[in-house]
């Protein structure tokens, strides 16, 4: 299945070298994949050039307008129309591209893509999802940040769509979901989790629910989709970045203190290297905005070409997949149903 | 100063044991410290007789009444009135004790001593409070859990409380407050955290308020104490705490996998174990919690002695340094001062 991404070249720190060079590094694995490059001739046909198989895979769409990345959501909504973000979202809608990758301003993207694309029926919100590392493997989280207030209706939202990417993308056969929260016992939280506890426990879908998890059970990896409203969820997402940093910083003190720790740091380099891939956050790279009709993929800012080709290897995936339509039917079955509709389950 | 502790005997995973060996540990750096024991005599008074150090630091209080770790706080109130929890909290409210340590149920333990201990004058609601490590050291964080939503006065009178701490506990002289959030613009946020930023930004205390701090804030140390509401605050913690799990789990996994990394592992030793030292969960041990008439400290119920021995030191600590005392004087600076009050920013 031929594929053409649409890519925000000039979003992100080190744009747009770091994109072309993410565009190069996925090339190498992917295969049938085009790109629609928005972004400044001037600066971008020099640096695709340089690689011809680079050149043959983009096509360059010229504008010279960016959004910064401390521009506010409404401003860039309303004035950033000639942005290269813009145009690369357009060209979803306008159906040139089959998904978008950017790497810009985050609240940006997630108000433009959410105007131009609209929401999926039955989703009242997008959220932003992302994969975590885990004792098991990965876990899908969400929201990481594009709400931050939530109502149980978005909750119970959130788990139709972690469940369905979990099934489909993932390749689980029975994904089982939990709603993050201080306690396991169903009487802890506040209101909106335990709507929503209620809801899935009742829902007329062939969902695993495990109920409420903790936050050590993010890191013990267990259930495979975790719901979370997007305060609580981008908050436990950095506090678990943060905490790996620190104790990478920490270990690293440890290991140059002595001579003979040195040493053994020295023998034990492949399997410190193997450790550090395994928590690399470019591995991770590629933050999806579920519940939109539309494929939009957001790149980490700070990531480097490697960082850019996982996001664009993620939104590959989840065209290839045909993750939209698979939520759509989901939500269609749920909304045919009144009876057993999420409406039902709030009330 | 000599000091008297209330301790209850029967709370925790491995108690009374586990109590009665903490008590032993802390006795050996502890000077001037006694025990009021409390629980079934039957078991304590043989374990503590075992070693004379302790025998003559303890007095043993009768009660065969445990509070369960599954008990609802409601009911733990309600027909907990002669459990060891209960008496021992009563011995800091009757002037028996300086201060009550437990390792049992959190939230009947934050029940009970709110009620019968009361909250400060000018606090609403007390809040959990505990040390977090940082890459600079270690920062107070709170409400870890006892609120699991919070207005903006509560962050307020927290965020008032954790400042007295940190200069009064910590020896810190001007230590930096900021508020956990999914970004660190002003804008940024929900409704609790905005109105908690404006008034602390004009509060008529000396407090270096930092502003908004992100996740990853809390392992780089940004601030010295972190205020949020107990049901972020409860996740950031534990989410940490799974990250640091994973974390070890993945390193150890790494390290034995080949025989070169095992013989580096060997070697790197003693600098290893350096470094699970740092992260060792019971040096962090003891939860305080602040804005009650009374010192009240909740130590991990799966702890070991060692754990519990660093929860006595926090509890002896709070009572040499008037933390109480100091907090009040504080509030009542604030409350004397109606233009400058905190209701006033939070109109």
């Amino acid at each position: 299945m031929r594929v053409t991404l649409s890519v925000d070249a000039m979003g992100g720190d080190n744009a747009p070298d770091m994109v072309v060079e993410g565009i190069g590094i996925a090339l190498n694995h992917l295969s049938e994949v085009n790109f629609l490059l928005f972004g400044d001739e001037n600066i971008l046909v020099p640096l695709v050039s340089k690689n011809p198989i680079i050149k043959d895979a983009c096509v360059v769409k010229h504008t010279p307008e960016v959004i910064s990345n401390h521009e506010k959501a409404g401003a860039a909504l309303r004035s950033g129309r000639n942005s290269s973000m813009r145009l690369a979202i357009n060209a979803v809608s306008n159906g040139e591209a089959a998904g978008i990758v950017s790497a810009g301003n985050t609240g940006a993207l997630m108000a433009m893509a959410k105007f131009v694309l609209k929401t999926l029926p039955g989703i009242d919100r997008p959220a932003i999802a992302s994969y975590f590392p885990t004792e098991r493997g990965q876990s899908l989280m969400l929201d990481l940040g594009a709400n931050v207030i939530c109502s149980s209706d978005n909750l119970v939202q959130f788990a139709v769509m972690g469940e369905v990417f979990a099934r489909n993308v993932l390749g689980l056969p029975q994904p089982s979901v939990g709603i993050l929260n201080v306690g396991s016992e169903q009487l802890k939280g506040h209101e909106s989790v335990q709507l929503a506890f209620y809801a899935l426990q009742n829902i007329d879908l062939p969902i695993k629910f495990h109920g409420f998890i903790e936050g050590d059970d993010i890191g013990k990896g267990t259930v495979d989709v975790i719901v979370t409203d997007g305060f609580t969820g981008n908050i436990a997402l950095k506090t678990a970045e943060g905490t790996a940093k620190m104790f990478s910083t920490f270990l690293k003190e440890c290991l140059l203190s002595t001579f003979t720790s040195k040493i053994g740091a020295s023998l034990a380099k492949p399997a410190l290297s193997k450790f550090r891939q395994r928590l690399d956050p470019r591995r991770y790279n590629g933050a999806m905005f579920l519940g939109l009709n539309g494929i939009c993929v957001k790149s980490h800012g700070g990531t480097d070409g490697l960082g850019f080709a996982n996001a664009i290897d993620v939104a590959v995936e989840l065209i290839r997949d045909g993750l939209n339509d698979v939520i759509k039917e989901d939500l269609a079955h749920l909304e045919d149903e009144p009876d057993n509709s999420i409406e039902r389950h709030n009330e």
